[in-house]
């Protein structure tokens, strides 16, 4: 192959922005409302804008304002889609019409790239699931009874995710403080560092789709900051789960990476014991282990690097999971791997700081045991692909604003 | 007054269907797409063809496909529209135009009436959380630590929320049998009857949405049908709560009844102790505890008669602890109010057959604890007005359909 025209320029094949990844967002500039994009280095294609030159037939797909016509539009398409960009990106005849289209990405705001329908949150890091059983409930089994027969998820509040960049207001709510109960703001304030999948296709409802279907309704991949108010979630979460201690804010990446982005990345899932089940029996089918590493940033240090190749459910066994009741799949539904910590590295401050009694040190010599107003909390990503460059994840970002309601009330709990 | 015209015919006035309750929702005929219409007596007004005429200001909001441009308009419309729909149905000056719009509702096809957001399930009836709590956990205190703090809730699956009519097929999950782990049909397919709230305006994300507000948001009420399989539930629910015992089908009415149709319903709630804290403190607000009576109805037999007013939480205190962690609302969320059971009519058969051990025997002498395929569950609910009428909700209807997957796989747990 001939250099890719694109290359000239300030792009860096190195840092996992290239032609292997190319992942898909919504963004404005001062100028134009709510385009479709493509990432490439250092700046944003205008696919909106260059999709009646380079793709005429699905051009009524990317006009934007959002990447559902595309989501929905199915496997086939995402191909053709994704090879029309490498193609528009690289080869010389699409130069002159491009070119003019590729904007600094610095210059851009990105919006939230498609329409959340349904959230679930796993909980498919064993690791992770040891640690929080450890801390939250000391008296009880680290690892709740079911854990190895299935994916443990639940629903979060679809409505309150929110894309890389938006600020977080420290949430309020009933907790403990000492012997009372109080409302007030949350005293411990996490973050959870997750990996996100994007639905694309939708199923019929009492049909479930199975683990093999998983890249024919996963268009691609997110970061995902699961903001937690643990607090506010220990008092509230018996018998039906997390509710106001993590609906106040998701945060998700503004760029979706292909799920085809990450074919080099596969690996095989960590062994299962027992043998997975019905619909999460992944014997024998392709693997959809994931080999991504994760950066955790707190104002600028990096606390944690977890591994994602040591989740135990794969988001493919989380699809045929979810869907096993029947349960049908709408485009953009949004589901999460659950905090990925590894056997050192963990993915939340709730176990770094080990339930709040081993404070962190970060780069500036300040401490935190959980997030204090102000902090900036950053996770990133990147996986190796079969060419041997690696691709990035689209970053994920986001700043505690401080409570706007005070303290109230007490009362003997 | 003089007569309305509409009281001509069929329409009897005793039955809770006349102008008192007057609901919305959306209807298909063998001839017209998705109109708007207003339930009256036996009949169904079309509101779409009807707004020309009678609400030509507002006629843009009422072009269906759905309600959620009229739900998004606000209180002061939703009070407009009302009164409007109630002269085009009384004065004579509108017969002409409005009788031949008025069609008999057994001849239309009724759909979901709005676009579920997000849907929340509360947790709010104290008959209810004692008598689940003894049955699924007999070793522990029977209430929840939390619940007399805290509209206790969780997220279900909005896109799983089906009209009244839907069939539902028998879902399949993982689930213990007898000493072993299985995949299959759930073998406790129980119902819930619920009460439903459906948030027509919504709030800013970091801004609570305060108990005095309530009216100002909620639009109508819907019954609902939390169908639930307890095997699966009980297997999968430590530590993040129901997921897949719920998320494949939420049978809602077809017909939503307007708040205001309620004013004559309220009542003080039962009272609280300790005394709400916070968000939830409604001492001094006007009460919004609800005299619905409902009525559970398992193949052609009432199996219980509910009483609404008995729920600890008011559906004002849940909408202002769903936003008290500044959630935003959106037009189309969905909030239920728990299992309604009172002292002795309790609303699931998980506590009317107490946990499967004492059948009940319907009219036809066959006997349940859990729901077979083929049966048919039908809600009910009624409610006074300040006229001395009393006013329905909308009933919701469903029928179980067998299973269409078969047992698989059993691992000794």
């Amino acid at each position: 192959m001939t250099e890719p025209w694109v290359h000239d320029g300030s792009w860096d094949p190195t840092d996992g922005r290239g032609l292997e990844a190319l992942p898909y967002g919504v963004f404005v500039t001062g100028t134009s409302g709510p385009h479709l994009g493509v990432a490439i280095g250092d700046r944003v294609l205008d696919l909106t804008a260059a999709a009646p030159y380079v793709l005429p037939q699905r051009a009524h797909l990317l006009t934007g304002p959002t990447l559902d016509p595309l989501l929905a539009a199915g496997r086939p398409v995402w191909a053709e889609v994704r090879a029309a960009v490498r193609e528009a990106l690289t080869e010389e005849r699409h130069r002159a019409a491009v070119e003019p289209l590729l904007v600094p990405a610095r210059g851009v705001q990105t919006r939230l790239a498609f329409t959340v329908a349904d959230y679930v949150d796993f909980y498919s890091s064993e690791q992770h699931a040891t640690n929080v059983g450890r801390i939250f409930r000391p008296d009880a089994p680290s690892l709740p009874a079911a854990w190895r027969y299935l994916p443990i998820g639940y629903h979060g509040r679809a409505g309150t995710v929110v894309v890389s960049g938006t600020d977080v207001v420290r949430p309020s709510g009933l907790h403990r403080a000492g012997a009372d109960v109080i409302f007030g703001p949350t005293e411990r304030l996490d973050l959870e560092a997750e990996v996100g999948f994007v639905v694309g296709v939708p199923s019929e409802q009492g049909r479930p789709t199975p683990i093999e279907k998983f890249a024919d309704h996963v268009f691609g991949v997110v970061l995902l900051n699961d903001w937690s108010a643990r607090d506010i979630q220990s008092f509230e979460y018996v018998p039906l789960g997390p509710f106001l201690g993590k609906s106040f804010a998701t945060s998700v990446s503004a760029w979706v990476l292909p799920l085809e982005a990450l074919e080099g990345a596969r690996v095989p899932p960590p062994a299962r014991d027992p043998r997975p089940l019905g619909p999460l029996d992944d014997t024998g089918t392709e693997p959809w282990g994931l080999d991504l590493n994760l950066d955790v940033e707190v104002e600028g240090t990096v606390v944690s690097r977890p591994p994602f190749a040591s989740m135990y459910w794969t988001p493919a066994q989380q699809l045929a999971h979810l869907t096993a009741n029947g349960a049908s799949l709408r485009t953009g539904d949004l589901y999460a791997s659950g905090t990925v910590s590894g056997v050192d590295d963990w993915g939340s401050l709730l176990e770094l700081s080990w339930g709040g009694q081993r404070p962190l040190t970060l780069a500036d010599g300040t401490t935190r045991t959980f997030l204090e107003d102000g902090d900036e909390v950053v996770l990133r990503a990147s996986a190796p692909t079969s060419s041997g460059e690696r691709v990035t994840l689209g970053e994920v970002r986001g700043r505690v604003l401080p409570a706007r309601q005070a303290r109230s009330g007490a009362a003997g709990a």
